[in-house]
């Protein structure tokens, strides 16, 4: 069995510590161990570092290998450039089939904050048996504790069955972001689970269906296969890469497959998509504050605020719901509920001459 | 005439700009010069620099120094410890007195921004005319432009004349602090000013009036005059001190005398005694953010903010009404309103083992 981690996002909503040298999985955010090094320090009691593939972008690879340095650097897959998920698994799933023929894979996001690890082992456990016994492409689906409009949502349908980590179901659809009044009536449905981006399948359930849904990836992940393993292979991933569309696997194929189940994975997820995200997931004091990274903070009359300041002392002086965040050349101040918008900041340093703080 | 520079403030509510070692009028909060040394530039054009004194601690002593070269050494005189205002102007009247005999003195907080030098200085000249043939203790007061409670107020009773900078009056009363329903009748009326607490007299007024409103102070003084210019002036000013209570000119004199008379000073004064004033008179953008001391700041729906950071980019993100001030080693993030209690955090940092900080 495989793991394949996905490393290609940027995630610029944590600005100003995630640059575009450092994307969220790179950085501690969580722990004092990066995102993608929690990544890996999970699944390693159930898939060995030898077979734990990391999908990325050529920026990151060298941080990759420094700060992973149990996987082997083969393991390191290069994109020429990012396309969503869809020829991101189709070329990790090649790099599989080469080495062991039809085997199972688990994909992962890299940057995903998980509490019960050995809830979630279990359930990875569990998927990859119902993935390989019947030829399933398996989702993990979390059951949302709110009308989240950042998430994609999986629609259960009938009961498949008991498994040891508890029920799984057919998929009855899958639906890309929905709008508040959707996410809404999905969450009173008590049918929906929110997409956690986890897939298990077995190598050849994949391309089979990339085969069928996408045509155009299968044809290129073909180019790719033939050069593999030659001196050709980086120029062919770097010509096909360019003719591909970008899609995700949830729109490319999952929308579209029969053989489609959802396992709920009840382990504690988060997927840290914004500092707020973070704030909510951080152990508070008594004034709803939350100090992380070791920053020492003094308040007085403050209330909600989450502080990331290991360089320097903060003092908080009657405000509320603040995310307050230091770095070596910048300072964010946002208010809870707005982090979203920390993506524009990104974009007004990129339109501006700003660029040394991107 | 000579002007006396009080210069003994702490200023804790400026932190973290200010420091124990760095008190607000050795800052250059209001521009690029420091606040002191702006209060000199601005008496200068009347008063000489060899006639301007400035009282002062000596922790500071040598920082003042350095910032006002133009001043001779000898006019910096030293207090041993802090005792209000009375003892210091009582202290700078002697040192004038043994100088020049019977001079005008214009007694001048160090910490205050003007805005138009010029009416300021027409003022100050006409009030030293005034203090000098009425033998008047002469007050600056200022229009109060809301029901402040922070000040003291001068309530002002018959008119006294005409003089180039406008009308004068002779002091009804002068007012303590007021709480926030008198402030509002004193405004009300229209009969009030705010004190400012610049005070213009003849040395022989002053003396006099401490001799009949503060005897004991006055006894101390003459210890000290017959001390002044042999060796053991220093120890003669550090035991006379030891001993006098602590007590305000105002308090002490202003209340009781009745020669006392006060000229609007309409010139655009702040005494800046908190971040809220300086967020107040500092210059907005469209938003009404202020971005003091070369900030670069970028902002994503916020306004009303305050922001000095020299050193970092500032993003504000969604908030509102907002003190931002970044110092080498700490951070303050203060709710508008609140910025009084900035003089807690600096409390709790004395209680805590935060004392670097201070």
């Amino acid at each position: 069995m495989y793991a394949v981690i996905m490393a290609g996002g940027r995630g610029t909503r944590f600005w100003p510590r995630s640059r575009e040298k450092k994307p969220k999985h790179l950085l501690d955010i969580i722990s004092n161990r990066t995102i993608i090094q929690e990544t890996v320090d999970r699944i390693k009691p159930l898939i060995k570092p030898k077979n734990i593939l990391i999908v990325t972008g050529k920026k990151h690879a060298s941080s990759l290998i420094k700060q992973l340095p149990e996987i082997p650097m083969d393991n390191i897959i290069i994109e020429p450039e990012g396309k969503n998920t869809a020829p991101c698994i189709g070329l990790a799933a090649l790099h599989i089939q080469k080495r062991s023929g039809d085997a199972v894979m688990a994909v992962l996001p890299s940057d995903h904050a998980i509490v019960n690890s050995k809830k979630y082992l279990e359930i990875i456990r569990t998927a990859a048996q119902l993935a390989d016994s019947e030829d399933a492409l398996v989702t993990i689906g979390i059951k949302p504790t709110g009308p989240e409009t950042g998430f994609g949502y999986i629609e259960r349908g009938d009961s498949s069955g008991e498994i040891p980590a508890g029920e799984f179901f057919r998929v009855q659809s899958i639906r890309e972001k929905p709008d508040l009044p959707q996410a809404q009536e999905f969450v009173r449905s008590g049918k929906f689970y929110w997409n956690s981006g986890m897939f298990i399948w077995k190598t050849s359930t994949i391309m089979n269906a990339i085969f069928r849904f996408l045509p155009d990836l299968y044809a290129g992940l073909l180019i790719i296969n033939q050069a593999m393993g030659t001196p050709r292979e980086k120029e062919a991933v770097r010509q096909v890469y360019k003719g591909l569309k970008s899609i995700s696997i949830d729109y490319g194929v999952m929308e579209k497959a029969s053989n489609v189940f959802v396992i709920p994975g009840d382990f504690g997820w988060s997927d840290v998509g914004s500092w707020d995200a973070l704030r909510e997931i951080s152990a508070k004091d008594i004034n709803g504050n939350a100090f992380i990274g070791g920053s020492d903070v003094i308040t007085e009359g403050s209330a909600g605020s989450l502080v990331y300041s290991p360089q320097k002392l903060v003092a908080l002086v009657g405000v509320k719901d603040l995310i307050v965040v230091e770095t070596k050349d910048a300072l964010l101040i946002c208010q809870k509920g707005k982090s979203q918008d920390v993506k524009k900041i990104v974009g007004a340093l990129e339109a501006r001459t700003l660029k040394k703080y991107l």
